[in-house]
């Protein structure tokens, strides 16, 4: 809820546009349109705008793809400058690719066209191409629109097509969103979970296996297994993203790098490197890397199972705080709602339902991006605006739903001691460490006449004629975490 | 791109807001909270927004549904009334409502919360109650946040809870935006198909099985194919729908009806079909209706059908337009967009592209959906919110793609007649057709010829020593489209 | 284990053949093939065996498949009967089909191809072809592999292609094995939830939402909510059936029934209808049915909705039953297997467990279903055995895992009275029932200080100065299962 | 179809026990079983036999599986002979195992029990102790069923419980059947994708982007794509089974190691690292290992990418090889079926129609492994032989699929190149090439009269006055399939 000076003078400045809601002509080789003196992109924009209006501002092609967009121009431009280009133009376009890669432009709704256009994202890249060239035009104080002294097409787009740069863009946006939303999420929820771990590591309960009481381990085991789980899908990801890497920049058309000048290619990615400071490199096969999306696949492969762990134990955690009187009941989960005041105790584990949700959205939609990676036909794969959009939706998902778990639910967790204790001592399944004292026999017999009687174990051994003493010597759940000597 | 008065004046009050940042305190059994003067949500809303800061402006709780809850709650006004609430609390309840309904208050950012929220929609229905509290104080003169006289507890929520409120709710959106999307987008596919269909019924055609050149058909059989494939698929739906339509409104908060007054549940579902016009019913069971999603999954499996047969027929239609020199090239596919001017005739089929990527987007999200709906527990579903949202983007996404289809593609192509009909003469699948007239084993022989000599069947004839006349009578590609007397 | 006369048999004759291990010589267009003598099969099926040596007996086409293309062969050569073919050619064929229809010559080993052939289920419309003539052959006498009298081209697939001949089998096939696997399955399920349900009508139970305990209902309320599902499960089924009986019998190879006789298309449905008492039909449009597999999509669809059911439901009794000491404990699974006699109680419910790895598998089939249904191209289909074996599978784990689900676990199921009352009486949110008599605001507090007190609410309302009269006169569970009056 | 002596000997072993169709009685706790004579299974198999009848031989748990189980006991049998247990059992335990591993017991039909069972595989761990314990009385002398001297309990199941040992067994199973029937197909895939991309590096093709014409690249060039590919696909499944490698042998039931003796754990592993000549080691987190699926999860994660890599490559090579006459017709594909012969050139690509459904079948696999991953609880995952059973089979039919495919497909692929030449001489799209020595407009328009007169970019620049020498010189695809100096 921040109010700054910033939004103001915009909002003065759409008021203005509103109150003289002019357009502007600008042309293509089909003819004039008319665009909104207010908005930077050009005709093919407009086309595409007009040709495609399915779903509304949430089907917008996604924010950090167009910050990647305005990363791959930039390097363009500051590959063409050595490559011959003059200096004052792809300067122009370098700093108009600044006011992309930074949001700015997204934000103030240069780019309106949605997932759904052309499969290749062709129409996105004209509308970057189209944006860039006008804010180029007035950065040189020229006139928008006019294509000159920037043209969209041969000077923004030079030495590239729609093919290199869109799929180029996609590979960046997806790394970059990792570094951004997931790793730093990943790497609270791993060591917030070590820490439970270890604080827990003493706190014996009862373990559980085909959802019946089976013998004991402490919270801090139980938790180390959801620790765990969650390192392994770090160093999952850490594996895909080496192949994610690899660019096909300067690729061309088909990835022969025609129309391309020897040594565009690397420079060009060397740049790329440069500006986000991430190891992109050479894809070793241009012609896999434009006409496949398997390390897309691959990569939402690693984010289905890492949201396959996180199902699994945000499942756990609403199970084991579940009651307050009638369920499992050896968790607190902290309480961030009010609730009904009549019914105290009644702390819904909604961050639980917020994640798992999520997990199971991250399921369908790597089944999306499965069928779209399969469709590929040829030297191209029409499928990759909605590839990469699923790519984005569940890194920033996975992302800011672990963050949100981990801050307003995991972190204030407490174990229920008292719950916790009296399921222990209500346990059936210690009978076996009676068995070493007293045989199989007699700890069986026991055993069966607490469950028949509804007592405990204890109950039942000193109506045995064993010593309380004995018992408690040993029947010691804390001594059945591990192995025996 | 229409600018109107009622644009700028939202614009001007947004900045007069910006320019006098000031918050009003708002009470809930937690504490009190700042909440922007210009927003009509309550501290509920604010403590959601602040806890589940999942995705951005994406992630809202789709505007059909919001929309729904102002039917819901204008309905439960209403009953209420019958039932003794004060008439002039709920004729201000049920016009705040009108606003809801009007999608005025979601456009105007009332309702921020995310699809990523507590798995029963809880605190939506929260947001809900209090934006039409204070709607409904600000109607009767009061002061918003004081909950007088209008409580979003005691007297929006009256009779409710937000189980049987928000599955309700869900059930009519999803209703609702099937009218409006889906039905009209399909029957204008089905019409266009069927004229189609019916126009090229004598434009005789290769027919293609594994890929491979088969016995002829006519361009009209191949589109009456599609035409039924999308005519079973309204049926299909016409059948889920039935079971959407019965609403477990007034089940409360486990589906008992508790805490409701007898014929509450009748009366508010009545006044629910009554302002939709939609034939929503009782549920005939309410532990069914508010424990499971199984009329979504369904329902969602219908769109899952007519994703795939989308995906059949865009996909055709893409190929059999490919080209121009090297692919099938029996469809012209009309040219929305300026190509490069010196490629000409290459003519992306972007349309078909979107289409499929949607259709592979709907496969996904069938997966979420089924997920969740499998994955409910006792006597509520908590993945509800996220069911809920794919299914109305699903619908949003099919009904928009369909339409853009048929307007920006289907409706342009033309049969390429010369391309199909070269193809045809050059065809050597017609030679089941001299069989009859020159036994099975000469026409093999021809057949075997024409294919090694890579000439056409009639030139071979002809040096078989058949008549021109002959062999143009027995060959005739519309004889061999129907059985034979 | 039932060893018969028969069987003895069936293993001598097998042992005769391996003893002379002879194998007979047929010929197709491409040469001479060596068919083990003892098998009915000629060259082509030989041919598919061998190229297609992918996975192992697990991987057959699937018997209902081949038994209901034996019903298609019939139905074809009597009709061809009608049209001509010579009386004793055509009644032998009959014969022949019969052994397929009863699964003898299945189990024989006679088919033994794979799912993973050609996509149009074309080779095993050869095998069938040469095991019909094979045996045909037989019958009337002549010598296996010399296609004399009856040929496997010329009289068995008389007026057929493998197209319609195998996507009309696939329909009748997954007809019949609804028929016989999932209806039966279905009607004992729905019995005996219904059963259930009234029985427990009485059985007052605390609810549960978000995990969370809530308000009462019956333990048969809960049980019919159950029951409805599956009611509707079976009407949903009914809806996609009505579809699935539209066969394309007689299109021939695009389904333009070219090459047939008039009228064979007609009559042949007709007599499939008769040999298998269901109402199939005659496709309103052979090109959707022959192209597309639609229909088969939807039903699984169903299925997949049956399976999310059926997850939830044995989910929950899996919870409910969980136990003996640490779980909910509400209801006691009967036990079939010898646990470990050391841990009386730990009845793991493993018929859940059985039933719920089912419906995951069924909506993994759903997914390949869905990819292959969408994967046509032109006049065919080519993923329909792939496509056919998972509807197919997913019918039989369904049906016979819902059979033992309700045989070995549903049936034998009871409450546990004392249990699910304690909780009840433990229950702090039966204090909404306290509010009408001693208003909210002290209700509040008793049950806080219960919460707080770790106490019931009977003795905090007793601290508070209640009666304990009034008490139980107001705070009755089986008062709120339904709306006030 | 190989007869020996072997076969006809259990042949007429079994048709002995069929004419004696005697059984033996054998106890467990819950009573007597009667056990067909000629089976080596026991009482607690029986029992799952008859309360599990779901499906037929289709749906046993897997031939690799109860293998790997074979492993896993003589594992542990050798380690418990070093911490104490007699040597002759061990030895004879052993000897039993052996017979396992090598399949034996299995194809003689002891592990009769389907994948739908106890979720954790616990039946499957009892049959497997009872076959070790009778088939090892037999080796020592004994009578089987006596449990004497072997008991299948305390000998052979000593230290182990059903969800350590289950567990482990999957991952070594999961891993053998890579290393028998993945890597080797997958390195064929790659040996023969890289030889057809160097022997056809300098045939020059259209490209197809949007599946419509675009600049040229090579075939080898296309095929070096696919190639990467399945490169990648092979680094994938390495990354993934690095993972899977690591075992909770020894956790026994939540993997705490409770009642096994100090260092139990590390020696059996290792014995099975020693036995399987894999790098077994032991998991870093038991808790992990026990409770999850997440290595199964990842690792059919890599299978459904290579799934959707295999399909990309198989759907273009059809495509590719479409025709004879109206296809793309630029690869012919090799002829292994008598197609018919009236139909000459028609060679269905039956292979690629194999392999496309296995994808389909992968990806629909992935998400019932997924489903399944994701709904563990607590200390174990009661999905397990669901989820190996899809991992296994999905193993299975891309190993076979993809070796199939490459034998009998890809091996005698050749390039069409007079179709592929006269492609290229008729496309409009190397006008690019005329642009650097004409300038863009005149090549444009060259190209435009070309598209309209359905005539060649030649044809035109002629009669634009170009001259035939100066045209020939200047537009060389050759020249077209990389970068410019």
């Amino acid at each position: 809820m921040s109010f700054d000076q910033k939004e103001i003078f915009s909002l003065m400045y759409k008021l203005a546009r509103l109150i003289v809601p002019d357009t502007r002509v600008e042309y293509d080789s089909m003819g004039p349109m008319h665009i909104p003196l207010d908005r930077m992109y050009g005709p093919q924009t407009m086309r595409s705008l007009m040709k495609f209006p399915i779903g509304g501002v949430e089907e917008r092609m996604p924010r950090p793809l167009i910050k990647a967009m305005g990363i791959v121009k930039k390097a363009a431009a500051e590959t063409n400058k050595i490559n011959g280009l003059d200096e004052y133009l792809c300067d122009a376009i370098s700093k108009a690719c600044d006011d992309i890669i930074s949001g700015k432009l997204y934000d103030e709704e240069h780019f309106p066209l949605v997932i759904w256009q052309d499969g290749c994202g062709e129409h996105t890249n004209m509308n970057v191409n189209e944006v860039i060239s006008n804010r180029a035009i007035e950065i040189l104080g020229g006139q928008m629109g006019t294509k000159d002294p920037v043209d969209p097409n041969e000077h923004v787009n030079l030495s590239q097509s729609s093919h290199d740069t869109f799929s180029t863009a996609v590979r960046i946006a997806v790394a970059m969103q990792l570094q951004e939303k997931m790793y730093p999420s990943l790497r609270t929820f791993i060591d917030l979970l070590g820490k439970k771990s270890s604080d827990w590591m003493d706190v014996v309960k009862i373990g559980r296996t085909n959802l019946m009481d089976a013998v004991p381990l402490s919270l801090g085991q139980e938790f180390s297994g959801y620790h765990h789980q969650l390192v392994n899908g770090r160093t999952r990801l850490d594996s895909a993203l080496s192949r994610l890497y690899q660019l096909p920049m300067g690729g061309s058309i088909v990835g022969t790098k025609v129309n391309t000048t020897k040594g565009f290619s690397e420079q060009c990615i060397k740049r790329i490197a440069e500006l986000t400071f991430l190891p992109f490199s050479e894809s070793p096969n241009f012609f896999e890397s434009m006409s496949a999306c398997d390390s897309l696949v691959e990569l939402h492969g690693e984010l289905n199972t890492i949201a396959a762990s996180v199902m699994k134990i945000a499942n756990d955690i609403r199970f084991l705080g579940s009651g307050p009187r009638s369920g499992f009941g050896e968790l607190s989960l902290p309480e961030h709602e009010p609730g009904d005041l009549s019914m105290p105790g009644k702390v819904n584990p909604t961050q639980c339902e917020a994640m798992t949700m999520i997990c199971a959205q991250v399921m369908g939609n790597h089944v999306a991006v499965s069928v779209g990676g399969s469709s590929g036909h040829f030297q191209l794969n029409t499928f990759l605006p909605m590839i990469a959009s699923n790519v984005l939706r569940s890194i920033t998902l996975l992302g800011d739903g672990m963050k949100s778990f981990c801050t307003n639910c995991l972190e204030g967790i407490e174990p229920n001691k008292s719950k916790i204790e009296s399921i222990m001592k209500d346990s059936l399944m210690l009978v076996t460490a009676l068995s070493p004292h007293i045989g199989y026999e007699r700890s069986a017999a026991i055993a069966k006449a607490a469950h028949l009687n509804k007592t405990t174990l204890m109950e039942e051994a000193i109506n045995a004629g064993i010593a309380v003493e004995d018992f408690q010597q040993w029947v010691q759940p804390s001594k059945m975490l591990g192995p025996h000597n």
